[in-house]
């Protein structure tokens, strides 16, 4: 499996004599490395040389290394890891705003000059929202029990992904987030601790909060904070796909009502789906998990989020298997785990159906499998056409929300950020290749922003 | 009272004539004001002006400010302060310290690359020091109950201070410190709280937090955690007193053993200095609060600290007032509120007495007071010599630690710290008037850095 790859050097010390630079490089080539530049880093009568090489993952990176060290007369000093060098120290830091080089700068900024800002604060609590960095900051609340697709790390490991994410919020929406990685799974103790750090930060962004417990949190954080609470995984997903399927349907010239959705997962991103789409009137949603299609009655691996499930979708009573689901349907939605989807479940789908196989890294059916038989295809990942990115819409739904000193995110919120995501393609450029923009239309953030602002205001959750 | 005082921008229209401009500025002049600038944003047959004009506190500001609304003809348009529009959206911000202009920078920083950061750390956890912010990263707690010397403003209201405390962190010791403002004054969850966001820090500085609430806090902190723990307000300010004194003592040529000392307050600082000049081998020191000398058998007002107080300190067993400790005294150390000490007080005290008078804004007796009878004299303020100020320790502290991958700041590195702030001053420099270095000696913060590194791997609790 070659997935989306990476780049490592190779510093290699060998005798300086024709022929054997030729020999390390084909080795690397046969051990399947892909070299992309060869640096004299000292010469004499040996020679050392960095190499750095494409490869696929961390076995085939030791692969590669391993068959350069065996080469008679080579000696392997080190091999460097592009992206572990570039996380070293972290990848975010605090930054001062406001000069501090004089005195007059420490008097105004610290005492005895931020005495008045705290009187005024304390005076009108409102002012909070004018004079310090609540109006824009966030805090990036996880426990590490689902890091990307990789499970249940720990709030440690996982905070590089949580500097990522703060990262893609200043970029894109120009938030200051800040990652908050808890050292509990305990719901009442997240959602304790939340409330309790809440009056400094002016919305919350969950992340990598595994399902159940992330619905219970979000629920209960919503009714007992003042100030916006989003799940990505849940609501983030959910208006992406949104606005993928909006501009799909236009593509292939179905509409919402008429359509037959199979959701491959019922965790955080499957559950807030179905709930979205039922949302937009779609009727016929089936839902498949481990142990199969989900209906009214099962009784294996349930909780009360399937159990709402159940209720509420698959109005034809199937029972079976995902590729029993897939009979005739219109969308597939993947959400589960790589390589789950055939070519044959492909195959029984409605005309015109539309793919989204959005488990990562490796989608539940590859692009080259699924594409004879497919009419629009998205991925979550970079390398094929129409990623579905959650990136698309939390900077800018965050820059929205924050302008309006909102309370929440509610969904006409949500819907009005899907809507200015999917806008962002013209109509004229739409194609089944081109659905969704890309994470660097710096437009469309804006657009979101303002359209999530207006909603906000309409709705009457704006504080300004 | 001057204070001191700030800038407001007082914006006033009225009829362009010869003469008006003079009566604004006399006006401005009787009511107290200093003028520092005049500009004209606007000219016609009216003309606008903005009068910049130090004033002394936010009474006299409004003062000012309606003496020229008072002029016939003049129209005051607004009056602004230079120190609320700085604070305006917050004095901090998150910054990307690596760059996200593609589609490679994204891949690396965000998923999929990332994923191979998480997984590194997962399976060697000391690994989070190397990658993540954590290495540099101090959370800033408070509850907002002990803000400056103003009190219990709630935790919105201690923001702005914060946000300056993370300024001073980032200017002066290079560490990345963000603001988390509690919304619960108990002990329980303010410790569980800690606990639980301790992750993703390198550190943790409570701050404003009121006593005696604080000492239990930071002591099961202490016992918890894994990562240092530091209440400024107690172990900032005994550093940079003992480092004061230290110097003080070489002016006035007396040894700590022989000292007699009065401290004042029996608050966070006093008691934290008090068990440092023990820690020193003080041997007599009287601790006076509100109701008076602590001693041995007092019922008054007591808490289980000022117990530990009444045991270990008053060995002469004196009871009374704040004026019958003073009689005989080496050194007065002020932790408590402006005014207290009396001219008659000082002249009681030993030959070459010192007073550090620390309340702040107003200290306990007034330099211009006092100075006839005290040989050496400091404060809190930066408008006299000698400025006792905290930033000159924790910044440069927590830099050593971070540095060290500390688990604990002990007493042998607080030792350190203040011995080497105290070394800042040169013994040839060293005066009544110069007995500690300022704020913006950045030498004396990398050398605390050094002196408090090398504590902790002396003393075998830094992890490097």
């Amino acid at each position: 499996m070659i997935g989306e790859g990476y780049t490592i050097t190779i510093r290699a010390e060998y005798p300086n004599r024709p022929g054997m630079l030729g020999k390390v490089a084909s080795i690397i080539g046969q051990a399947g490395g892909d070299i992309g530049s060869i640096d004299i880093v000292q010469a004499g009568s040996t020679i050392v040389r960095d190499f750095t090489v494409r490869v696929g993952d961390e076995d085939h990176a030791r692969l590669v290394a391993e068959a350069v060290a065996a080469l008679p007369g080579v000696h392997v000093h080190q091999v460097t890891d592009r992206v572990l060098e570039l996380h070293r120290r972290g990848k975010i830091q605090m930054h001062n705003r406001v000069s501090l080089a004089t005195r007059q700068d420490l008097a105004a900024v610290y005492t005895p000059g931020v005495a008045r800002v705290c009187r005024a604060i304390a005076r009108e609590p409102w002012r909070v929202w004018d004079y310090t960095i609540k109006a824009n900051a966030v805090a990036i609340v996880t426990d590490g029990s689902a890091v990307l697709g990789l499970g249940d790390l720990g709030p440690e490991a996982a905070l590089p992904v949580m500097e990522g994410k703060a990262m893609l919020f200043k970029e894109f929406g120009g938030v200051d987030a800040w990652p908050i990685c808890l050292a509990t799974k305990d719901v009442d103790e997240i959602v304790r601790t939340v409330e309790l750090l809440a009056p400094s930060f002016g919305g919350i962004n969950l992340e990598d909060i595994a399902a159940p417990r992330c619905f219970q949190i979000l629920e209960r954080l919503e009714r007992s904070l003042d100030i916006p609470v989003f799940h990505d995984d849940q609501d983030g997903t959910a208006v992406v796909v949104l606005a993928a399927l909006h501009n799909a349907l236009k593509v292939v010239g179905k509409r919402f009502e008429d359509l037959r959705v199979v959701v491959s997962g019922a965790g955080a991103a499957g559950i807030a789906c179905t709930r979205m789409l039922l949302q937009v009137g779609v009727r016929d949603i089936v839902v498949v998990d481990r142990a199969g299609i989900i209906y009214e009655g099962r009784r294996e691996d349930m909780n009360p989020y399937k159990e709402w499930l159940a209720q509420n979708t698959n109005p034809r009573r199937l029972k079976g298997t995902l590729s029993d689901a897939m009979e005739g349907a219109d969308f597939f939605l993947g959400l589960s785990v790589g390589g789950l989807l055939k070519v044959d479940d492909v195959r029984k789908m409605n005309r015109d159906p539309i793919v989204f196989a959005l488990a990562n890294p490796d989608p539940e059916i590859r692009p080259e499998e699924a594409e004879p038989y497919v009419r629009v295809m998205a991925t979550g990942r970079s390398d094929y056409p129409n990623q579905i990115n959650n990136a698309l819409c939390f900077p800018g739904l965050f820059r929205g929300t924050l302008d309006a000193h909102a309370r929440c995110i509610n969904a006409e919120m949500k819907l009005a950020a899907a809507q200015a995501i999917a806008a962002a393609v013209k109509e004229e450029e739409l194609s089944p290749e081109y659905i969704i923009p890309s994470i660097f239309n710096r437009e469309m953030f804006q657009a979101v922003a303002q359209a999530v602002y207006e909603a906000a205001v309409r709705t009457g959750v704006a504080r300004l």
